[in-house]
């Protein structure tokens, strides 16, 4: 038999619920995982999010970004609405656009202990000039930790056309 | 002589044929084979897909992908036509999108026994997150193994822009 | 002499002002106006602004539009920077899509009288759904009240294409 | 007071509801009004879905369009989750394309009593042609009845470029 | 009672049919078409044929063209296999583009007497220069033939973009 | 008898003709016309030749355009390979942007008497700008003279997103 | 003889001048005409600029817009060069973008007397909102008034879709 | 002296050949070369060609493709008109996607003996589905052989995104 | 804790600050920097600047660029404000875009002694040319100046479509 | 003191020059180099030209082209304005367009010495093919001849698509 319902997944309480409260505090304590059913083979899990929204922590403007979080699962996935509930939580808090990308994967890999995991955020400008930070990892002593360390050297080597509009 | 007719093609049941029946439950019996005619080369067959869609095992709402399918043919060949049968035969069907594209692979390696096969399947988004899930292999103990390793080592580099609109 | 600088424009608070204050609650008194240097002129001022957020009445979840205002000034001008104030002030307030144009407009008409205004927010969807409410306004008794009426006439004869990705 | 809450719209009862049903059978039942708050004004209302899907009625084979939908509210405005379950009912039925789009428009009309409303279904192709018909309606008697005969005379002019790719 | 089944169109023979035979000769006759159910109504369909081919007159060499029509349907509305076969009846057979483009609007005007249509075609270059007929025509004696005459003057006012890439 | 052949066709000398000359001279008098098959319907015909090539009369450096030329034909058509001979005339010939879109316009009129004709010109910029004559003409004394005043007066007002990369 | 030449055109000092010099003082003065060859004829000219830059009249910090000029000369035309050099003048010249694109009307409308010009500024967003002025003037008395006003009613009916990015 | 005329190429007899005949059978004896004038210097040339069409073998319906052939070449160079005909050769004939990707490979490596070559097709959708088979040659025991290996390792690891339309 | 506050970052004086003063002249003494809070890590920073404008050291007429900067940080990181200072400072400046590149990324080693650092500058056309410099740096000695190495070997295989519109 | 001014540069002669003589015959004799500032590091510099047009050497017919030209400079770089003249001694001169791409890069090799440089043309298509060549270049005995076959085992791996529109 393939696939699985509702009830072989309990520990998922997000997903589907009617109550969902929305932390406004940042919260990494929302997010909730489910088991992986492939665990024997690597392959690649990707987000987008493209309504990612925070604050600058020293004018208090707000700040804007799509975010891609991509991983391959070792035994644990995260579950998406409780990723949606966790980056919401990023809301009315403020962080450098820097700081920000790296918390996001120290969160994820202390939840998922994943083989690998990457984070780039794509910010929108303030006064002419956009930040885009890209962090990675690789559990290391694995071949994740080298696999981590060739997608830096090669990453981004065809930056998208920026114009601001 | 080049080509070949419908005759040299017995074994395909579904192109062409004027009673095709839609099965609404999940079935990969409706896959079909032709031969390989070019088996000493390596070459790659993609399949576009824009038109998958599915349910989601929690909520039951319908969820829309484009999956991309690719391989390297060995023996055996999939025809088009029962692969739409078999695309179609999750309409009414829920899984979670990571499983849902394992699971094709797991299908169409049993079924062709391929050389390289790769699925990457691109949702909408729910909640303003999409979901792309990228599954890849390469026959066990042969250079094709490496190969899936290493695509897995570079895949998706360059995320595509998403706006959810 | 043409232009104006700084010492012409008492009135104008927040722009280059260090300190703004970013207020969370819904308020319309943050807008501040400078005066029309072309009143003998019509012409039209369009903002875009993608950076708009609010949150869903009923579920509290967030929810983002790219809002296009465009207006034919009288004798007041909207200052962009106290425009920024006002649309954060809906990013932890409630309303439907359909309604929060409605209110942008009414605002906008209060503060500035203009001659014409239009508002139109396109939202990102909600379980693949998107919803984009056009608004406009012509002075009541004017030529830009039927100016108004005309333009809904032939309002989005041709939707940008949608593909929720 | 701006802005409205859960507690003004006992009628909504999908929107925010945990447990929702999908109906596989075609089922303008389930769709639901709530009140317009702005009814001196005339605006229109976009619903983007791009997740459209119903059955040929012929070949029983799948067919997939994005719906474009458009109206300018009366009195009654429709909730767009009761509007993605109508849409839903779509998914295992069968019609010709022109007649879906014709009875979407007779729907509406019956369920809200619009002043004007626009359908207009894009599908993807089959055999290398592809079928957008667009249907509209302006409340018989009054001036948009003579606005829906306008936009027909200049509907489309400016086909978008189609590759099927 | 919505929608409409097989057993509802004993006319439309082609749809559907296993056997279809691929005229190589011009062939307007194959052309079929259903009832409108709908009459009261005015409506637009939209065929988007990106697979068009013909052959030069005077050189033999092929053509390659996108044809969009588009019209209003009277009683009967042309069947959509059909008109691919249609379509296909032109791929080794030879015409000036600007007369192609006249032959089907005769052709279809003939066929289901519909109250307006028109048919662009887009054609890829030749030397460096591309060329795009527009010919529409409306119901003699009725409003339609002002529609036409009324379209045709405001007509492709922004060419688009060629770069013969 | 639908269609025309070769023998038809005696006044065109250089469609197909393998001894073609490029005159590096201005001369319209390469263009050759065809005869109207269908002169009791007034429809368009559009090339689009982003290969124009031309001489700055001041400073003698190159300028490069794409040239859209639009018309409804009257009695006669222009041929395609003299039109593309007639604007290769240009390449080594020197005038202001703006005086070789109209005479472009004067030629074609005085060649083929047509009921309407337009002929934009886009060029790539110099020094960071760039310039876009639209010059037209209807038939004075007719309805096409209206034509082309109606035309002018909406002409571009959505101007293409220009960035000189 | 169709064309003109340098000896034509003593008037133009700037275009082919190797000595340019740029203003950075705002200078209508550099801008210069030369006589419009085709007077009896209503045609449009459109200039492209995208490359215009200056500085914020309150906090100094530098603004970036392409702008379109477009219009339908009389007797004089301004000449493309002296127009990059007046555009330049701007460079460290402070404005509201509202107030730039009115003075360029009127610096135009100055010096070559047209009928109709029209000017659209879109600038790049400061703090996530850009503003995109238009400004248009007919000669007053004329027809070309009455144009003016039409534009304006129908202008931007399409607002392009800015993303920030 | 740089560069060839007419003289030197006694072998091309199609290219400028007002006589040219298209061959509506499969046939690849009109291929022709010209010898490579920098056969110490390892280059690539890439033929790309969006107008080629051949018919299923199992139902007679036409199918189109972009084709984008790409090779080093040795000693000979196809010229690009014959390969022109060789590939309309195919219009009425009928193949599998994957074979007449793989038939034209052999029948250029048979014609010109290339160091390298690939083929891509990428085909038009029936029933929803495209498909694109990708056909690569390095000649072998040499390096080249080596170099098709290594390229099919990383083949279109960003499939480009198709929606059908 | 995460994130971190005003007063955890004195030495930011730029961001925030209402009294922004733009130099003119070309002036790397602006350029503050702030610590990184993670440097166990390697991740790399992107900032996309579309507003770089400078003069040329022949003409003096004005050229524009966007630069794209990317690096990995070590100890210290650039502060985007004050890199937007230094930018500007180029304004009214000339330099060669080949020199230009190099001195920025010259500045930006001297001020934070990065690990890697790249930048790619893309200026619009001059003449029908526009000039792309791109240089990068790694620590000599260490495996980030081998990256450098293989990032150019590998650098932009796939250049821009350009069309100087 | 960073950049250079034209009295650094008495070897540049057409930059800024009003007299610029353009020749007709193919002459790479017009071009001139400037000293490399910045030896001691490897960077590459691209120019973009869109603007290339040459002859058939066959048909005598205009050939367009787009010419990608990137290299990495040793001691001397070729100065953009003389680049210009160079190409444009193409415009009446007659090649192949594989033979042209050689040619240029054999004659920047002889003009510079670079340590590497690479050519791509982008033709537009004739009879529905286009051809673009790709060649590069490496100096003989260095890493960079290394550079050279590296880059042309991985060149365009992902063919941009071509329509002919
Ligand atoms: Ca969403
Ligand atoms: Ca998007
Ligand atoms: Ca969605
Ligand atoms: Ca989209
Ligand atoms: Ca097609
Ligand atoms: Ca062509
Ligand atoms: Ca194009
Ligand atoms: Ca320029
Ligand atoms: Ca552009
Ligand atoms: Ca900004
Ligand atoms: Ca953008
Ligand atoms: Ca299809
Ligand atoms: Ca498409
Ligand atoms: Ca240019
Ligand atoms: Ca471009
Ligand atoms: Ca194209």
């Amino acid at each position: 038999m393939v696939g699985r319902g509702k009830e072989d997944l309990p520990e998922i309480t997000q997903l589907g619920n009617q109550g969902t409260k929305y932390s406004f505090e940042y919260d990494p304590g929302v997010l909730e995982t489910f088991e992986n059913n492939h665990p024997t083979r690597d392959y690649f899990v990707k987000f987008n999010t493209p309504e990612f929204t925070t604050l600058c922590p020293i004018t208090g403007q707000p700040d804007f970004a799509t975010v891609y979080i991509s991983y391959i699962p070792d035994v644990k996935m995260v579950e998406s609405k409780s990723l949606k509930l966790y980056l919401f939580s990023f809301r009315n808090h403020g962080d450098f656009h820097e700081d920000a990308m790296n918390i996001i994967v120290n969160d994820l890999v202390e939840l998922m202990d994943p083989r690998y995991i990457e984070v780039w955020g794509k910010f929108t400008p303030r006064g002419g000039i956009s930040i885009d930070p890209y962090v990675n990892y690789g559990k290391p002593g694995t071949k994740y930790e080298k696999m981590a360390e060739q997608r830096l050297l090669y990453h981004d080597m065809y930056p998208e056309t920026i114009t601001n509009r």
